[in-house]
């Protein structure tokens, strides 16, 4: 009964602190070495417990949990979706998440996600429209200029090589705050009248709107041969933004295809519509565009291991900078059997870190950025 | 652009601000209040959207996520499974839990769920007894000393009126903690030299034993005419506690059928086994014990139900004391769409606290307590 407390004080990441962890490096080098982690952790997709995400639905919205573990860590996030928040003036998509540790379970990490998955979901996008896209892309159309706009454009800038993007939104003053927030990119950035004057001689559609509706943004009279769509923003049961049409036109490729093809675009088509995992193409197992001409789909819906490449880049990136807060999260009991002993006033002992988990090495170095951020 | 910043700053409950909370009221009225809120919750089982929780199962654990849900709120709880952690001077149980606003998905509390486990899992398992076990029960054997034991007996002693409880854990240190920590709570405390003596002569018996293997804590030569089995050990796949032969000698009652099909001892038995939902006797749809020789099993594994009708107590309680704290978890955007503008020195504004959610009342009075705590 008189071994030393053992304490959990998970590390804790406000939103302050992320704000200032990313501001250290800038958006694209935060977005370039999260798409790092994805890559490498899709590269070992078998390694994963992986699961569809659990979904409560109610009139106005969803609220999800997402965990994915491989051996040694597990991670989950909490993130909802309500479209109707902006008009209360809250966040349409909202999120947290948690990193622990496999072997006993302790709780190491709970950082916000509201930010770090705009982050996530664009460095996700750039890495698929690198493996899909074609190689002289350079003007991308995006379609919905909300939230995560921004970080799809400055990803698919330094990441994908992208120097135009031509805009729509139904809501203009989204639209011009958009492109008030990339002044000084260095991005040429074009409003347009609507999404088919967007669309048009556009070599990426980037689609990130937020209506919980089954939408048709893309309809298959704008596509053009050789185009890469990135379909963000279908991403639960009854919201897509694709036409079937385009659907069947294109070679489609996904993240997680049984969660997919219940959230994604693809919960429009047969059960045994044809797609490819993107981990799949990243490996080479499969081949991503078959020719310059066809039109290629990633029908991006969010998958719990982008969040676990994301929670640990910023837990090592906490631990560099040193910053973050602890949370006395969890007892630490003396003795492990007397949980009724925190009642007592000696029980509650005053509790260290958590222990450090070791995981596999992130580069932050940004030899891949196409240009300075 | 120029809406005032909604803020999203859920509440902070620490185990030290939980420990404050519980010591305030008793160990014994938290474990009434708390039931309380259980048989509400269970009598508008209907109501909720429930799910079987997921678990991501490695060597030596699990880590799952129980999410549950109304109309007006929603709840999660993380919780792990490490029966070694106790050799390295962990909790084999560790949890934490959130509550969120179901209308706007905006998160509510945050709180420490490992010490609150233990009172809800007394509560469910009082609550039960209450419907199940013969009235006259006064004895109580409690087989598995560890980190529950204390939270059950005080629940058994002032919520259903057992006045005796016979001990036997493997460790005996276990039982002397036990022993020590049940000084001057009235009850008469009986150590035994086996589960066999200990259950002898019981009205009631719990099991609260951690090994994760397919154990037979309790034969079907043990049973004795009603007797009430509280099982609460046995809890997930490959974790039993109860040989096969004593749920076919008894009536079994579970929470979720779902869930307990797979988790609970009952995973020994055909997927048609006949069982009854505990909800559907408190609700008197269905019959309790038929008879007094009749042997009832409650095969308990905890359902989210629970942790979302302790976390309303927690949530509400905290706010009678006005105690907790707060976190900047989710970012506070002047314009929900201007996410990115949380990274420009502007953005980062400062928040107040979350709105509060009314939930249905809790009436803390302990007038169902059996002796004052």
């Amino acid at each position: 009964m008189n071994r030393p407390s053992l304490c959990i004080h998970p590390l804790y990441l406000s939103v302050p602190t992320v704000v200032e962890l990313v501001r250290r490096r800038g958006v694209a080098r935060c977005i370039d070495a999260i798409a790092r982690n994805i890559e490498a952790d899709f590269l070992r997709w078998v390694d994963f417990d992986k699961s569809a995400r659990v979904a409560n639905h109610s009139r106005d919205g969803v609220i999800e949990l997402m965990p994915v573990s491989d051996d040694t860590a597990y991670s989950f996030k909490y993130v909802n979706g309500h479209p109707k928040n902006t008009a209360l003036g809250l966040s349409t998509v909202m999120a947290f998440g948690v990193l622990a540790d496999v072997a006993t379970g302790t709780p190491l990490l709970l950082s916000e996600l509201t930010l770090t998955t705009a982050l996530r979901t664009a460095a996700t996008s750039a890495l698929a429209a690198r493996a899909l896209a074609r190689g002289e892309s350079r003007v991308m159309a995006l379609i919905g200029n909300g939230a995560q706009s921004e970080f799809q454009a400055l990803a698919f800038q330094h990441l994908v090589g992208i120097d135009t993007v031509r805009l729509f939104d139904m809501d203009s003053a989204a639209t011009a705050k958009l492109m008030a927030n990339l002044a000084g990119s260095g991005l040429k950035v074009q409003a347009c009248a609507s999404t088919r004057e967007a669309v048009r001689g556009a070599d990426i559609v980037t689609t990130v709107t937020a209506d919980k509706t089954y939408a048709t943004i893309i309809t298959p009279d704008m596509l053009e041969p050789g185009m890469h769509i990135n379909a963000v923003g279908g991403d639960c049961p009854g919201k897509t933004e694709l036409a079937a049409a385009v659907l069947e036109a294109a070679k489609v490729f996904v993240e997680f295809a049984p969660q997919s093809r219940v959230e994604g675009d693809i919960q429009q088509m047969p059960a045994d519509f044809a797609v490819t995992e993107l981990w799949e193409v990243l490996s080479g197992l499969r081949t991503g565009r078959d020719s310059n001409e066809q039109v290629t789909v990633f029908d991006s819906v969010g998958f719990a291991l982008e969040d676990y490449s994301a929670l640990r880049f910023m837990y090592e990136a906490a631990q560099q900078d040193g910053v973050g807060e602890r949370l006395a999260l969890i007892p630490a009991l003396a003795d492990p059997k007397n949980l009724f002993g925190v009642l007592s006033r000696e029980g509650c002992s005053v509790a260290a870190p958590a222990p450090t988990l070791a995981l596999p090495q992130v580069d932050e170095r940004s030899d891949r950025l196409q240009s300075a951020s």
